[in-house]
């Protein structure tokens, strides 16, 4: 496994390996890997030739009183794990690496950047959008694999590839997930030992709003919402943000359930804020 | 010479190009080509194995008001243009093959696109970062040509590829004139008899300037300025919009002249609007 935090040698490197015929998987993280981000990486090189995994803590998607500092970094594990999961090259950039002068370009994808994530979190599909663009031209033509865990942000990616006729097949990797259902995210390590209980009751809540429609048959879009507002409601450390019933590739709220469509919820357990989906009536998990 | 409207094949012709090691130069036009556009092609032409073309009169570059259903659109002609100063394939895509659904995303790049043109014209920098980065995807690594006759789209499309790590290297065209100093523009068609005659005006007030600078030795920049108003003020019909000396990467005005500089005008002549610029004390025309 080839480490570098040159973005040009990144460049060179998957270009030399594209040049011989080899396709490219890229799978970009912030670090902090688990298990959801190994499983990516072993789907990008088996999927493909060459698998590159970007680390980069992207300063542009976390607002004022977010947790960049305190983003959990921890590189050398990381490293470790990626080279065991099969990955062919990795960049891992300093930020003045990435952004020699301060970066004046937002890629902005608009409707679907401004609800739920963007409307808690205003400016982060933009700081993702931006550094995806930027990774992907780093990247040259690939696969892009990214996890179904984050829905909304696989929603803007795919957009904005359509939208700039990016080189890049999107592929959505399923949600890994505990034994009790909670979603692997790198911010679970904020939890604590009662908080880490309770934060799978999100998980519960999405798969009584999936037996409300799939199994009652519930259509009514609200109705739905309320049954997961209630069962969030049964694990009181879970904080909730929003429930919703959507459409797939733009994230509209459904007043009528139509299928395929997709449910999410977002609530903070103690110091985190964790965000979870299902799929309904479709393929993905 | 190759022709396509479909911009997928556009793009499998250069990446065919490239992987037999041809260098790739494109110019990207909104057609009504004149002798400013056939000499950027043939520097293409010249500099590169492959000279590529794109005529695409990009919506998202108009504002409302503005002369998108007016604009100049001449094929048949641009593409015999074109042939003869040396393309090797045009892209000339039908809205819809560019755009099968309405984009939602945009490029833009902070603060240099407010300010000059962008004030004048807003949302007109975002159009054209947006369309340019998409052309950039479609081209795939190559030398880009742009008109110094546009020079802050120039400065816009050389930040947005530095911002975003795009596989381009940005090549400034020196502005064609005519024999009494007009800048070659696809609006100058729209100028009558008398506001033709008008017209060069615009440059020889940017003379003026310059000569204030570099002959004269001024260092304020607010009596530049106020030198080339006094040259407009000569040319009745010539409506001025803006005149400003501004440092030449980010179109900052500048209080006091800083060697290179750059003059800026901008006017109405008649239903047209031109403008024009000129280096000062540096490398450029």
């Amino acid at each position: 496994m080839i480490v570098t935090g040159q973005p040009e040698e990144f460049r060179e490197l998957l270009g030399r390996a594209r040049a011989e015929g080899a396709v490219v998987g890229l799978h970009p993280t912030m670090g902090a890997l688990h298990p959801g981000h190994l499983a990516n990486i072993r789907q990008a090189a088996h999927d493909c030739d060459l698998a590159a995994v970007t680390i980069f803590v992207n300063p542009l998607q976390f607002g004022p009183g977010e947790d960049f500092e305190k983003y959990p970094r921890t590189l050398d594990q990381d490293l470790a794990a990626a080279d065991e999961a099969g990955a062919g090259v990795v960049l891992c950039p300093p930020p003045e690496a990435m952004f020699s002068q301060v970066p004046l370009t937002t890629v902005a994808v608009r409707g679907l950047s401004g609800r739920w994530e963007g409307a808690s979190r205003p400016g982060h599909f933009d700081g993702v959008a931006t550094i995806v663009t930027k990774l992907f031209a780093l990247a040259g033509e690939c696969r892009a694999y990214f996890g179904e865990k984050d829905f909304q942000q696989l929603a803007v990616v795919r957009r904005l590839v359509a939208d700039l006729s990016l080189p890049v097949e999107v592929v959505a990797c399923p949600t890994v997930r505990e034994p009790d259902g909670l979603a692997l995210s790198s911010r679970n390590r904020y939890l604590g030992q009662d908080e880490r209980r309770a934060a799978p009751g999100i998980y519960w809540a999405l798969l009584a709003g999936k037996r409300s429609i799939e199994e009652d048959g519930l259509r009514d879009g609200h109705e739905v919402v309320r049954t997961m507002v209630r069962a969030c409601e049964r694990e009181p450390l879970v904080d909730l943000e929003y429930a919703a019933v959507v459409r797939p590739d733009d994230l509209e709220p459904l007043d009528e359930v139509v299928l395929p469509a997709r449910l999410l919820i977002a609530g903070r357990v103690g110091r985190a804020r964790l965000i979870d989906n299902v799929a309904v009536g479709g393929e993905g998990t």
